[in-house]
């Protein structure tokens, strides 16, 4: 789970994942909600390197099967965390979710939903919702192209879930910073799997998010 | 303005544009942000048929310019309640506004953006949001085709703006029911320009969603 993106989208106040909701970090949400999940048995979470012991301090109270909640620095970009949290992850797990403490509230039905569908074959595995809203394509002059059958359009939250040597290839083959490791998936020919997402799992950037957070845990 | 669709996301209670906001009806909220629009001469509301009287007692406070706020009855379709409403716009009018009084927080200046974008030579105007979710092409099975590029994806708000015989035009040659008045006008091959919408633009179809209009307003 990489928590060390800077949280420039929601002002001033330190990393993202240490903005808090009803008095507690997102991470902290985030965490303890994956490991009331009964496929997870290791949270590994990469935390910005100046705050690895405090995140250390944070996730203290939570536990997750034998092995823990470990935090490990992260990187200089989002893929460089996922690629370190994913080399701290004991080998006896084969199955790795990627999370974005972001999504806070992400229940951990989902959560489980997505590991369960790695379990039964899937290499690749992300949970979506249906799009709703009317989507046009532009140009780059704000003109209208045409209308997109948004009936085949899902949008995409985490964790996404994979067999671990399929994120680890993905990953080795990737040349750029990317925000969408199914993506990286897609691009070395591995079949993404979908399962339902959940409106709990909304990312939480915009001060207004954090708002509809709090609507949500009332 | 169509108001004559059924609240059926919103669960029992009368028909969607009458479901209460802070004790007012969506509609009654709709109406007094599009007649605050310095544009705007004339609304017309297409209720229920069975609801004309009352939706009329409902507006009777709320005046737009010299012709006022008019209420028709609506069709069985929302494309047949456009089509008359449109019938009952004065003449004198050459641009028209197609709006959603499920979007009742629609901002008076967005109103204004898209009227004025109208006069400014577009035949055809609509508010837009990026696409601030990654985007999955799915097949029927759920699987994944591929990852689309979010970059030149909008979504569309309302209101939609028209030059009065493109909005015509485009109704005359549609063939079936449309939820979307551009996409009719791309259809006939007018070209749409966008304005940048707004989030208090949100439409309201779900209890949750009344929740957030509710934290919009407070």
């Amino acid at each position: 789970m990489p928590a060390a993106g800077m949280g420039v989208r929601l002002g001033p106040g330190g990393p993202k994942a240490l903005r808090l909701l009803r008095g507690e970090p997102l991470l902290v949400h985030a965490v303890r909600r994956v490991a009331a999940a009964p496929s997870v048995g290791c949270i590994v979470v990469a935390a910005p390197p100046d705050a690895v012991s405090d995140v250390e301090a944070l996730l203290a109270p939570i536990t997750s099967g034998p092995a823990g909640v470990v935090v490990v620095a992260g990187g200089a970009t989002r893929q460089a965390s996922v690629a370190l949290a994913l080399a701290a992850v004991p080998a006896s797990f084969d199955i790795v979710l990627v999370h974005d403490a972001a999504r806070a509230l992400t229940p951990p039905g989902l959560v489980e939903d997505v590991a369960s569908a790695v379990r039964g074959g899937h290499g690749a595995v992300i949970p979506v919702l249906p799009v709703v809203d009317t989507i046009k394509r532009v140009d780059s002059s704000g003109a209208v192209l045409g209308t997109v059958d948004r009936s085949s359009l899902r949008a995409v939250q985490t964790p996404q879930g994979f067999r671990r040597d399929v994120l680890a290839k993905a990953h080795e083959a990737a040349v750029d910073d990317h925000t969408d490791d199914a993506g990286l998936a897609e691009r070395i020919g591995v079949a993404v799997h979908t399962v339902a997402g959940a409106e709990a799992a909304l990312k939480i950037t915009r001060p207004f998010d954090l708002a509809i957070a709090e609507l949500l845990l009332s």
